[in-house]
């Protein structure tokens, strides 16, 4: 059977998934394309496949075809992907191992992608998202994570609960700021086993009455022409240094 | 005076330049919004500079006021800027100082804004775009750029031509690769003098012809789970390594 009508009921809901507000009432999201599909499969979060229809996709799940006109109308990609998954979100809010990264109020979702990425390749084991950040499951946040995000354990949390959780389990909480900072090529090994980064959103760095809270600052020695790094690149060089 | 007409022939001029057709016929281009301008003005490269009515602007330049009807029509910024500046671009064909990034085919232009930044940050003294790169005078590279398209020497060249001039001026030349690569960590400052780093596109890396005209490849070691990190990012962490 292929579902060709745009007022079918399951694409109905599909549609909806592409707004923050139903992903969470329903705690479910759309995973698009082959290369998210497949890492979504390996993590066992997938609930029901849609392929376009002709497309010829062999998994052990019940496949649901769809035209290509139902495709375009689920998807938020330009080109239409030969196949989606809906998928269940993690609802974990455990804070899990000895290398954080709080992201307080990042908007921008290829940002976000971006760090998700390269926390996994550093080694990072929990990312925090406070309130007010792009929404993980925004479908451009996953396109560039590029299937990371299934890679590791990242929460939504309020982040002077979450600091104050860290501080009483005696993680070093770094924050990011020139002034009174640490050349992060100076620190020691010593203090790279067991730590929280936090990085501020795009705009604004970190807020003055979370920078308050850290223990030390960081920063990264740079040309004195440039006032700032883009977030992305900036969080990735340090959290290079800090799995050095 | 204030040009209020979409047809003023002035503003017709002024929109034709989002086209890169347009912008490279009349080797001009649009600054937008006050920071960019400002940079645009401290490098000497502003033609003419048109603000919102009702804006109180200072500059040492006629200023030209325009409705916010107008003004909306030449921008590509989604919120209206309170000025925006003609501008000349640099035509430079002249590779200059011994820190050379050449980008191979960048297609997105918030990656190529955000190596240009990394770049100013970490002294590199020329960069490099191929044919087929997205262009530099693409109003979202500019603004990810943050104003630091003015601080280094920019060019456009072909890959080869490039390569090979720099080859015989005894330029070390560096791919990216992780078969037959150095760890960046483990590159001797003696080869940090006089180099050039190229980076691939994002979907496809470094082309295999170009790839053979290198002398060395680099890798940055990362949890096996990750295939690469975005360009960007990878570009950005490579030349902080360069720069060490």
């Amino acid at each position: 059977m292929v579902i060709t009508s745009l007022e079918n009921n399951k694409i109905k809901e599909l549609v909806k998934l592409q707004k923050k507000k139903n992903r969470d009432k329903t705690n479910t999201f759309i995973a698009e394309g082959l290369h998210l599909v497949n890492e979504a499969i390996k993590e066992n979060i997938v609930i029901e496949l849609f392929a376009l229809e002709g497309e010829n996709i062999e998994y052990n799940f019940a496949v649901t075809y769809v035209s290509a006109e139902v495709m375009k109308k689920i998807t938020s990609l330009d080109s239409i992907p030969t196949v989606v998954a809906l998928c269940k979100k993690n609802n974990s809010k455990q804070i899990i191992g000895d290398k954080i990264l709080l992201l307080d109020e990042i908007q921008d979702p290829g940002n976000l992608g971006t760090i998700i990425r390269s926390a996994v390749a550093f080694n990072i084991s929990t990312i925090i998202l406070t309130n007010n950040s792009v929404d993980l499951y925004n479908p451009k946040v996953l396109r560039s994570t590029q299937g990371m995000f299934t890679h590791i354990n990242i929460i939504n949390m309020n982040a002077y609960s979450a600091i104050q959780q860290l501080k009483n389990k005696n993680f070093t909480i770094y924050g990011t700021n020139v002034n009174n900072g640490i050349d992060v090529r100076q620190l020691s090994n010593k203090y790279k086993n067991k730590f929280c980064l936090i990085m501020g959103n795009e705009g604004n760095g970190v807020k003055s009455n979370i920078q308050e809270l850290c223990d030390k600052n960081l920063y990264i020695k740079m040309n004195s022409n440039v006032e700032s790094l883009n977030v992305g690149v900036a969080c990735s060089i340090l959290l290079y240094e800090l799995d050095r």
